[in-house]
């Protein structure tokens, strides 16, 4: 237990010096990083050739197995993460706000670094590089604790994160990795608030719930994605069936994939058949309310829970809805607040669905999908918060950071 | 314990119709309110006595009794809290961000209410009606808990609000109230994650940090102020000896007053003598480190815990260090993060201490005890927030708003 609070205690130490580092000496750690990568591949494989083994061991599945196994296309694809974030702007130092009180103070609002960073994810390694690099670069120090399967290889990595660090000049705590596959390593590490400003979790819902229910430390949240798309009377029924196709059928496992679909009364004879014709195409089961089951007789009812229900599968429940305001009101009552759609042909509603629904993302005749750290143009994804404090939607480098009040006088007092 | 759920559950449910009231609807509410208020004085006033009587029963202090009283002129100065925030500018719908997409998508950010806020204070009334009002003005539905002593006049004021609430057509559950003294129902409030958003707690700190290590909800917190002033070798003296002075005389009792005073080495025979009579003058007690001894022999020893210390009281310790480096150091080491000055006169050690120290709020030439929202011209303030996460300082309207992406497609899918 004392290994985790010695090793939060080194991390928060190595933040004051990654605190004012500058852009240049945070993009030659990266550089070196990326070199030393591509040297140490093959160290890299070897261990995670160790953690592979145990895995079948275990038997885990499939899925499971090939989220651990990194080889040497992965490795390439780390070290391209490592140079695009290179490229990316450095936040910290920006000034984003100022003003002069009549008193003469000018007050300036300064981008800093948050400071000390903890990260606790599940099996895939790659986190382990790619939350590293963007938390460095925005200044911070970084605490991870990786799932216990990928023991031997995120030791590696993180080995060469630390031989890049020291070639730099910058403390090699600057990243710590604890190293038990212990639970309750996870517990002491969220207790940990004297020295982390914050907890990033990344894993499974109930895995998040726990870091939630347990952290004495701020935590940002990576909740569920119960997307829903609306199609409006005025829509054209081409774009909302290219729409839906593309929020459900293009990759149903992920958050911003759509579960819902809600279909104005007046054109739901005209449309349900046509959609529901192309999505079972695609192998997706169809649920609906009593009127689209009036017009979809084949489908299965929706229960009350499957309109609060994540699928991330190729599953989609079907409501006829009379207004937009019953749609928005379904919207803000099952939905997760994760990403939401509206299709119509009319500006006033359109309006007044980005205006009242309250997700992190609603769009007006886009796909659910485009919520993303990439799509959104951030040049990279930290991950995407459903949550309201601090940050809300796809998180990047800004994420990353706080501000602080810079001001300056000339000797004012407060009276 | 159902009636903390169910009020917050109400709670959330009017924040739906709140999240897109027009400004025009809440600053009619908020002129109600006024009116109510003046219509209202006597029942408050008599709720108020009988609040008093209880706790002079009780034997409270004559310092508490003070912060529960409510009499005609503290009515009127809530009732003028009201029309200055019917004057501020309301942040929701304010689109804070801009850009357009290689594939045509818009993507905006948007202010938006944070949604159910819950708020936990302890004796003075006033803050029902502060601390409703700008949540109201921000779109946010509230839950209050205030403290037991207050129970009667604080059921006075829900009262007026819910009358001016419904008398301008929102519902009456906007604010909600907890009614139970029972302490037993502020842990209830802490778990009800599923309806409220933030829970914003004023108070003592070791109330504070219940509420931190109890809640399942993001709390902004409102921590300690061990502030300092660190005076510089390049110095006006003069204008060095008005600051210290105003940052710990002025008001000790609160936050933002300082508590730390650091000396550079090369001027502290000159500078030490000079502040340390000053602050005597104003039955200041001076505590310091051996090399502050050596020059003001007669002052107690600072020991290891004084540098960790908020005093709030007319106590200062006093440290000579040898460079801008020292005094970041141990400002970053020992501070709480608050608010820390340096008087200079050379700009480029005054923008090296702006950068390096990890503050709420960092001076140059200026005391510590305009860390304010007044001060700072946000025309209002909820509190003081020295975590990172959302809010750092002093926290306005905008800090009790949230943002969302609103996009805007000509049926972009995601290929």
């Amino acid at each position: 237990m004392i290994n985790v609070q010695q090793k939060a205690a080194d991390v928060r130490e190595a933040s004051r010096i990654l605190y004012s580092a500058t852009t240049e000496k945070k993009n030659l750690f990266l550089r070196k990083l990326a070199h030393y990568l591509k040297d140490q591949r093959r160290n890299i494989m070897i261990a995670n050739r160790q953690d592979m083994e145990a895995a079948q061991e275990a038997g885990l599945s499939k899925v499971l197995l090939d989220r651990l196994l990194l080889n040497e296309e992965r490795i390439e694809q780390m070290i391209a993460g490592v140079h695009a974030v290179i490229a990316l702007p450095d936040p910290v130092g920006k000034i984003v706000s100022r003003k002069k009180r009549p008193n003469g103070l000018i007050i300036e609002r300064m981008r800093v670094p948050l400071g000390a960073v903890g990260i606790i994810y599940e099996a895939r390694p790659n986190v382990t590089i790619d939350a590293s690099i963007l938390c460095l670069k925005a200044g911070n120090a970084v605490l991870l604790r990786g799932g216990s399967e990928a023991l031997c290889t995120n030791a590696a990595l993180v080995s060469v994160l630390k031989v890049a660090l020291e070639k730099t000049g910058l403390p090699a705590s600057c990243v710590e990795f604890i190293d038990s596959p212990d639970r309750t390593a996870v517990t002491e590490m969220l207790k940990q608030d004297k020295y982390l400003d914050v907890i990033i979790p990344r894993g499974s819902q109930s895995f998040i719930r726990f870091v939630a229910e347990n952290s004495t430390i701020p935590v940002i949240m990576h909740g569920e994605g119960n997307c829903h798309v609306f199609i409006d009377k005025s829509a054209n029924l081409t774009m909302a069936e290219e729409i839906v196709f593309n929020a459900k059928v293009q990759r149903p496992s992920v958050c911003n994939a759509t579960e819902k679909l809600l279909v104005h009364k007046s054109i739901a004879k005209k449309f349900l058949p046509r959609i529901a014709k192309r999505l079972q195409e695609a192998h997706v089961e169809l649920r609906g309310d009593d009127y689209a089951r009036s017009i979809l007789p084949s489908i299965l009812p929706a229960t009350e829970e499957d309109w609060y229900r994540e699928y991330l599968d190729l599953k989609i429940a079907v409501k006829v809805v009379s207004s937009v305001e019953e749609a928005i009101q379904h919207i803000n009552k099952y939905g997760s607040h994760h990403s939401d759609a509206i299709v119509t042909g009319t500006k006033s509603v359109g309006d007044k669905f980005l205006r009242e629904v309250d997700s992190a993302a609603v769009y007006v005749n886009a796909s659910t999908r485009f919520t993303d750290g990439y799509e959104f143009g951030m040049g990279a994804e930290i991950g995407i918060s459903t949550q309201k404090l601090h940050a809300r939607g796809p998180m990047g480098l800004e994420e990353l950071t706080c501000t602080k009040f810079i001001v300056r006088g000339k000797g004012q007092i407060r009276k």
